[in-house]
Order: structure tokens, then sequence, then C-alpha cells
């Protein structure tokens, strides 16, 4: 079943090496088929080498697995959660991408510094609050999840313009409207993590970049208006 | 038409990833036919992996097509700007190169702090002011092109012997006789602006260069008097 | 004879310049055979594109070569007195790679400031006191395994938890249950020291991780609750 | 004449940007036959995917051009003084390599802070001070190699002992007792310098190395003594 969403969710995976964004198995990469609500995931601790598509593991809403003969993702709790609570999206990544992680591990946010932010993101990638004694020891993939949504819905963010946050003390988890596309702003949250960090070196006192270009750019990419690009 | 001049902005927008330049389609490429005054530049939003010579998008001085199925770079109207203000150049390269980024996010200038920078640029690289709202919110890719030209009028800064420039908050737009020269500055760029910030970590209060020194090596290379290479 | 563990040794060696570990011949590997108490070591000095499984030298514990025509790595006493004293490991990596040794070269203990470090690490990865001019000009390589061991005895570490130490003004040394395991930890301790020098870099007052995050993580992988991967 | 000369300062040559030392055509590598006092050198501007082994240029020890059609390196100068002054090397290296670079434009040299650096090189790789207007503006490429010299002598260090120096503003020399050995020295202050940078990141008031433990380290691979590797 979903075989369609199986092969991409694969494809989806295989790319995060090849943009090295993973080292050994230190990341995964869900899809959702919103009709059916079933979700197509990584099995868990699966090489990169031996991936196969037909490996991918089919969980509902609640990370019940529906098919496959492979454990899911130990994170499986964590996506099913951000897809009940973010409708818009159809694919999450997660990785310890470096960059990215060393800003989590910061405890810090992602403010937006430039256009190649902007073309992306509207707005700071946001970094979850610790999470308590309870969440770690409790449910701690579906806490995690839930903390990441908690920072979106306290922040009053949406989640489809800023795909991505950053778990404190832990790594980015990205999103987009299908499992390439969250791969693809996977790659951009790695990148622009790596800018920042760069640019707080040059300028210690920088401030995020000025509203009007953010929205320009957001927008000459997003909406209606946008020109960037085949139409 | 101009089909040798469409092959050679082909040639120079494929060494933007050869070069590790750009990330997904973050930069473009053109060059000019200044007899004609057709300008060749990339179109907007196509990957690398399947560009072909024949998409690229023929315009004239005023960024209107003259030939060509798909939408120029959503960036021609500042390609066209600096081939109109900068009468000598041949080839224009935008990236969003990760370090020379970080100078522009940071507001910073690339200083020239060594030989490496003194062979192929007589002086520090500027960055432009923050563009105004006025200027985001109205034209704002001539503005773009329009800032950069203000950035070298107002500093009496020639634009033959300093072929880049960043953008505040965005990234660096680079030039050349022709775009193939246009993007070996490009690489020259992210080159020394890597360099200048692990400069400014080891010495914070480091000077620029010697000005006899950014003389010798600047003019060893270019001008009546060069010694550099083989004639 | 040992012919298994000898193929397995020279492995993990080969992928010391795979995962980039490795400058020229900065790097060896060893592994052990319990029953036998024998080990297999990398020859001194011999360049990775050129070393074949049959170089592999066979020592005793006490280093004395037991079979082979090459010299044994100049690190074997170190080797030898490591696993003597760590019963539980199997194979021990050296290298210089460059995060790591950073860390080293400063004298700083590697933090666990994330999940990446929780999963492999229970805890900071040591870093031992400098050697004494005694220690220097007698037995050196020897005493460098005393000086790691002394740094888990005095510090009630547990070697099979935090598989790695850093050699003040010198370089890590990494292990595991074999060869294979201890090349992996290795790349996870240049990978941990990267993102915590980065993490320092962005937050200069970072504090380690939440003790209960750190059991999370680490029993998630580890020991007989474990629920990550294929079982 | 001198063909295994040119053939092995070609292959060093060659080795250049494999090692990942040189963008476009910064940086040159020569050999010299003691017995003839000949010098063969690459030739200027040439870049390394087209250059040839019987492109090797052949100067004598004044710098003249004994054979080749080519200019020899625009740099020959140095080369052919630190050959007069250094009796005991046999191979030049000077590269634009980033991290070396970087020391090179802050003006700093690079501290023995680790082993990695000792097994190299018998205490820091100095800077030469400031050339003066006179010596810019005069003999350029002569007065850098008399500015290297001078540091040398002034400072009572051996070239032997120590087969590098930054040049102010400017870049790396590095030697060797041939081109394949210079050219391996020029890797490691690559390495050295860039690690020695992270290491002040992390450590700003780290002091150099035990001498202790750098007599060991350095006499252990050189001198009578060495017991490194296979004899």
């Amino acid at each position: 079943m979903l075989e369609a969403l199986k092969q991409a969710v694969y494809e989806a995976n295989m790319d995060l090496p090849k943009y090295g964004l993973v080292t050994f198995t230190w990341g995964n990469v869900s899809g959702i088929d919103r009709e059916s609500g079933l979700v197509a995931i990584k099995p868990s601790g699966v090489p990169y080498e031996e991936l196969r598509a037909e490996q991918m593991v089919i969980v509902d809403l609640e990370g019940n697995v529906v098919e496959g003969n492979l454990r899911p993702s130990s994170d499986t709790p964590t996506h099913v959660a951000l897809y009940r609570a973010f409708k818009g999206i159809g694919g999450i990544v997660h990785t310890h991408s470096p960059w990215a992680t060393s800003w989590a591990q910061a405890g810090r946010a992602v403010p937006a510094l430039g256009t190649t932010h902007g073309d992306y993101f509207y707005g700071e990638i946001p970094c979850t609050r610790p999470m308590t004694e309870q969440e770690i020891n409790g449910a701690y993939e579906l806490e995690t999840g839930n903390v990441i949504i908690e920072t979106f819905v306290n922040g009053g963010i949406d989640p489809n313009q800023v795909p991505a946050a950053l778990v404190f003390s832990h790594a980015p988890f990205c999103w987009g409207k299908d499992p390439h596309n969250a791969v693809h702003n996977a790659v951009v949250v790695e990148e622009v993590a790596k800018m920042a960090l760069h640019t707080f070196a040059l300028n210690p006192s920088v401030q995020p970049m000025d509203q009007d270009l953010l929205d320009r750019h957001y927008l000459r990419k997003h909406g209606q208006n946008a020109y960037y690009g085949q139409k």
C-alpha cells in the first residue's frame, strides 16, 4: 500500500546523506497521505547504504504500525504529533545536522539575518524551551512533538511559514508540503544556521533583517504574488 | 542569436555548483554583448542539473525579454542596471556563497587584509547601505542595482578595480570582463571573505594591508606593467 | 593466526581516511582477541593507500611482537595499557582528528551539550592532566595510557559508558566493543567536538545538558531497555 | 635536462590541488639539484589542469632561465633566495592555503600547541615582520625571500627543524628535503594552523606545549634516535 509515498519517503531519506545532513543513521524522513491519515517513515537504525524503499514502515496517526516488518524510527511519536497539529504539512525531517544542532545546543533561535533566510522562513527559526523532567521521563518522543507545537502556538508562529524548529539540547525538526520539500527546508536550515553563526562572529550586535525586506523576499517566493521561478 | 554568448553564460552558470558557490538555485550568471546591448541570463529557478545552454534568456538593457521561452532570473533588473552603469564589465554573477553572505549579513565590507585579496581587488569589497522601505517596496531588484552603483559612485570606487559588492542583509554580486571572469572573481570573493573572518578571529584589531603592498600585488597582475602569468 | 581479527583491524584502519579522521598516517586502530590476549595493530608509519590486511602486527598484552615483519605502531604501549585496564573493550582508535584535537590542545573536556553526545557518551569526554616531565621522558607511550586510565579511575568514569578520552596537548583515543565500533565512536567524538565548539561560540555560558535528558538518550540506545534500532 | 627533477616538481605541484591547498593558480613548487645548482619550478599562471612535466622551467640560483619556453613563477626570486640561504633544503612550496594565510594576515606565528605540530616543527612557525616600502617597491620577490631568511637568522631558528614561515599580510612558504616532502610539510602547516585557531577559540590564554613533550615528539620522528615508522 501507498507505494508512491513509500518511494518518495525513501528517496527523501536517501537525500540526507547526499546533502551532508546526517552522520551514520542520525536522521529520518516521513511523509503523510492525508486522505488515509497514514504515514510512511524510515525504519529505526537502518544504515542509509542498506535502506530500500519497501522497508519504509506505514503507521497511523497514533504511531501504530499498519504495515512493515521493521520497527519505525524511534522518533515516530514526534512525527505523528506534528502531523496531527500542523494540518498543512506533508513531510517531516529530523536530522542532527551540525550547524543547526549547534544552535539547538546553545538554546538559541536562528534569527532572520538575510534574504537567504527570508526566501524560506518568514521569521526566526524558533528553539523550544527545555523539556521538563516529567516530559523527558514520560512519553519522551511524543512530548518532543508537543514542545515544538507549544512553541508555535504560544509564539503565534505559522508552521507553514516557518517550516522548522530547533529542539533545545537536541537538534532540528523540519517539514514541508511533502517529504522532498521537507528535506529541501532542512538543507536551508543548515545553511542559514551556518551563515548566522558567522554573521554573529563578525558583528555580535547584529539585528534581525528589516521587516520590509523579509516581507519582500518571503512573498517573492510564496503566496499569490510570487514571481520567482517558472509558473 | 548570440549562441556563443549563451554558451558562455551557460558554462559560467554551471561553474557555480562546481566551485561550491551555490545551494539549489541560489545564483545566476549573465553576460553582455556590448555591440548589440543584449544580455544572456539564466532562467529563473531552473535547477543546475537540468539547465541547458539554449534555455539562456536574451534580454535588452531595460530587462525586456528579446528571446527565450522561460522567465529570466528574478534578479535581471539588478544585472541590467549594473551593465548600464559599469560600462567596462562583460559578465555578472550573483550567489549566496556562505562566507561572503555572512559579511553581507553583518553589514561589513571585506577589508584588503592580504595579497590574495590584493591580487584581485584594489581595496576593500564594499557593503551597501541598507535599502530604504521605498526601495524595497518599489522596483526592488532595480533598486538593488542602484544601491550598488551608489556605493561605488559615492565611495569613488572603480568597478573595474573592485569587481564585487556585498548587498546589505543579502549577498554578493560580482562581475568581470566576461561571464567566466565574473565567476572567477566570485570564487575569490568567497575565499577572501573566509580568510578575512578567520583573520579577525585571530587578531580583532587587524588593520588593512599596507598600501604599497596592495599596489604591488594588484599592479603585478593588472595594468600595463603586469608581470604575472604568460603574456 | 587471528586472520579474522587482522582483517577487522585492517578494515577499521581503512575507515579512518574514509571518514576524514586522518591526514597522512596520523592514526591507528587495534583490536584484541580476549581469549588469547593477543592484539592486532597497524604497523608504524605505513600509508593507508599501501596498507594490506596481512601487514597487521600481532603483539601480546605487554606489547611484544608475536607475529609480523613490520614494527607495530609507536603508540602500541598506549593501546595495550588500555586493554589491560579496560577489560570490557575490544578495539582502540587513535587519531589526530582536528576538532577533537583542538579540544585536547585547549586542555578542555568536551561537555555533554546535547542528545548527539548523550546517544553515545554518558557524560563529558574527559581530558587528561598534563603529563609530567618524568612521564614524558620515561616510557612515554605507556605513560600516555596510564594518564588516560588515571583520568577514568580518579574521575569515577566507566570506560564502557564514556568510550573516549582526550590526551592533553595531544589528541583523542577512542575505543569500543570491537575495532569497527571504536572507529564509529571516533567519528562521533569528532562530530560532537565540532558542534560543542560552535555551541560555545553561540553561547559562552552554556551548561551541560539536563541529566534526565542525558539518561533518557543514553539509555534509549544502551542497556537492557534500549529501544533504538532493530533488535 | 634534469628530467627526474622536473617530473618530481611536476608531481609535487599536482599534489597542491589534490590536498586542497590551492585555488586556481595560487601556488607553486620548486625543487633543486644541489650538484648543478639548478632549480626546476612551475611556470607562472598555468592552470594545474593544463600543467605538464615538460613545462617546468629550469633556472639557476640567480633566477635566470636556463631551459624552458615559459616564464617561471613570479615567485622565483623568493625560491632561489631560500635555496641560497638554506643549504639543507631540496624543495620549496608556496601556497595561499586558507588557514595558514589567515595567520599570516593576522601577523601571528603559529605556536606549537600540540603533538601534531611537534611531530614536524620544532617550535612555532614564525611570521615575518611587515616588509618596508623600499622592499615592496624594490626587488619585491627577492626581498620576500630575504625577510624570511632574516626571521630565521635573527630568531635563531633552524630552517631544517622549522620548515615553514608565514610572510606577513601574505601567505606561507614551506620547504623540505625534496619537493614531495615540502608539499607534505605544507599540508601539515595548514592542518596545525586550522587546529591552532580553534584551540585559541576554546582557550584564549592557551600556552605553547610543554618543551619536554615537544622534544619527545619531534625527536621521536627526527634525528638519530627516531623510532617512528619503518627503518
